[in-house]
């Protein structure tokens, strides 16, 4: 695709013509250079958009409750305005299991034909890396697009979400009862990012004991509730500058039953996620959350142009060599990396 | 502590000494100049151990089966020798939950005492990225140390147990039945690097369901069973070299039951194991598989390398308008990155 295409997709995002999104949306996937172009072109239209991430295991009807979340975004109570809805379900898991989306995607049927959805769903290309960074210039496009809300489902569980709950602004994680003690377990590390707790399909039995797991591990991950993990190589790079206003108000994440099914429960979590926006406008967190969004983009961008410019200095024989050197022990993985980059 | 005293650690290390590899495994642990020293020194005397990972959801009775498996390698049937044996016992979620691994290093009671056993729990401290980095260290210190085998026990179902799992020549996958179909298809990640599955807990009921899925899903990844990932921004640094062998003897993973708190099916599993082992050697798959952690190890060194120099070019405070601008909207993310580090 050539600039001038990539610059005339870009004019009919930012115009909402839903064909232009939908070729952007590919070029983006794919991470070619005309989709660089476009996520260039458009980034100065975007930060609007509220992002609410969907995250829970399967089984635990968080797509369902997607579908009903966007139709209640589409026709609120009397007096509020429709809001124009995308929705981005990323799953992480293996590429030979990506059926179950594609199963969920069908239960969404009554909301396509509404020009105020789109829905994109996203499965695994490659890397987990990859995946992320995806879905984080496909929210942008739709941001810039003019979507009030974009919501982004994510199976649970694993870094991969977690990274990719770290785009939103509002972050829901969806439980149900009678998927056993063990499991939660493995779900400590998703709590610490959720502002609301959804315990769906709350007419199964047992739903009394998962809210009672529910609220006493939230208050033991109380300390680093709002806390913003950022790994990796970079992490160090520079400290996350704004501390926390000590007098801002404090979100204490609700826990919330719904029945997707029957519609039950989703008044009260509709004005949890809007009393959840207007605290993170009040506190200032919004702003924080942005900065501290676009701050890990530019580090994973800056880390990514850095190595490619070294590599461009650096023959593919010198390094091979290296790595030659360390099956051998004849130096160490420190040692390799002086002798290609020069002492420290 | 000293670089002196760091040198005096790396010797004790290498000569068997059970309180020095103690004190370099917490100088490892938490990534001191001395733990870096400790492994620069050690490095060349690495490359003997038998690395063998175990990962598997929390439920399927995987520390029971660790523990089995090292009182095995201690007491092999006649005319063997016994192993020398190191676990390693990983818990990546949060550090509020780290509760049930203490739990599991009580059944392991049994093997302290043994001067052939070494036990080392660690948990998540900081970032993910920072315990698959510390987990590789303290694997070399074991390594070093002349352990014959080091069992590498992760939580299954995330990438940082991918990560973890990379480390390891030969990976176990245990399952076990009864733990719900929802369950599966989260894991079908981890079965892409499934060596052997072992269903524990074979006296449950379901098992002959749980074995079926696991033989379906099992054909389903063959495509991709023996290719290595490796993911992140580094990737596509220098693409694996050697090719593998079209004459080479392929693996399939075979399916094992067993019931640890019996002892049921051990010799199958430990006879599953020296075939593997064996496998990878006249395969060059030991070798590749080598290259390709070490290879991994040198890339990320470089790459924090070159962010680290980068760093000391650019004062906090031109990096910090770059944040600026870029919530300001006044700059892409791409645009910031030309200006730091100039165009491409």
């Amino acid at each position: 695709m050539s600039p001038e295409e990539a610059n005339s997709l870009a004019q009919g995002v930012l115009a909402g013509e839903r064909l232009a999104l939908a070729r952007a949306l590919t070029q983006v996937e794919n991470d070619t250079p005309a989709g660089r172009l476009i996520l260039s072109e458009t980034f100065p239209h975007t930060g609007r958009a509220h992002r609410i991430g969907v995250t829970g295991s399967p089984g635990t009807g968080k797509s369902s409750l997607v579908n009903l979340l966007a139709r209640h975004f589409r026709q609120p109570p009397a007096g509020q305005a429709p809001r124009r809805v995308a929705v981005v379900a990323v799953d992480p898991s293996s590429p030979f299991t990506g059926g179950a989306i594609l199963g969920d995607r069908i239960r969404m049927r009554d909301l396509t034909g509404d020009p105020g959805v789109f829905i994109r769903s996203m499965a695994t290309r490659g890397s987990l890396g990859g995946l992320a960074s995806a879905t984080a210039g496909v929210v942008q496009l739709f941001d810039a697009a003019g979507f009030d809300v974009v919501l982004i489902e994510t199976v649970g569980a694993g870094q991969a979400e977690v990274d990719i709950a770290r785009l939103a602004h509002t972050t829901l994680v969806v439980e149900a009862p009678g998927l056993g003690d063990d499991i939660q377990a493995i779900k400590a590390g998703i709590l610490e990012i959720a502002d609301v707790l959804v315990i769906n399909k709350a007419d199964h039995p047992g739903v009394d004991g998962t809210e009672r797991a529910l609220r006493s591990m939230l208050e033991m991950a109380h300390p680093v509730r709002h806390e913003m993990h950022h790994h990796g190589q970079i992490e160090t790079l520079h400290a996350y500058a704004a501390a926390p206003d000590p007098n801002a108000p404090l979100w204490i994440p609700p826990v919330l039953r719904t029945i997707a099914t029957e519609g039950m429960g989703m008044p009260e979590l509709m004005a949890a996620i809007a009393r959840h926006k207007d605290y993170l406008q009040q506190s200032g967190d919004w702003q924080r959350r942005e900065r501290f969004r676009l701050q890990a983009e530019l580090d994973t961008l800056l880390q990514e142009a850095l190595v490619a410019r070294w590599r461009e200095t650096v023959s593919a024989g010198v390094y091979q060599q290296a790595v030659d050197d360390l099956l051998r022990r004849k130096v160490s993985p420190h040692q390799a990396v002086s002798q290609l980059i020069g002492p420290a």
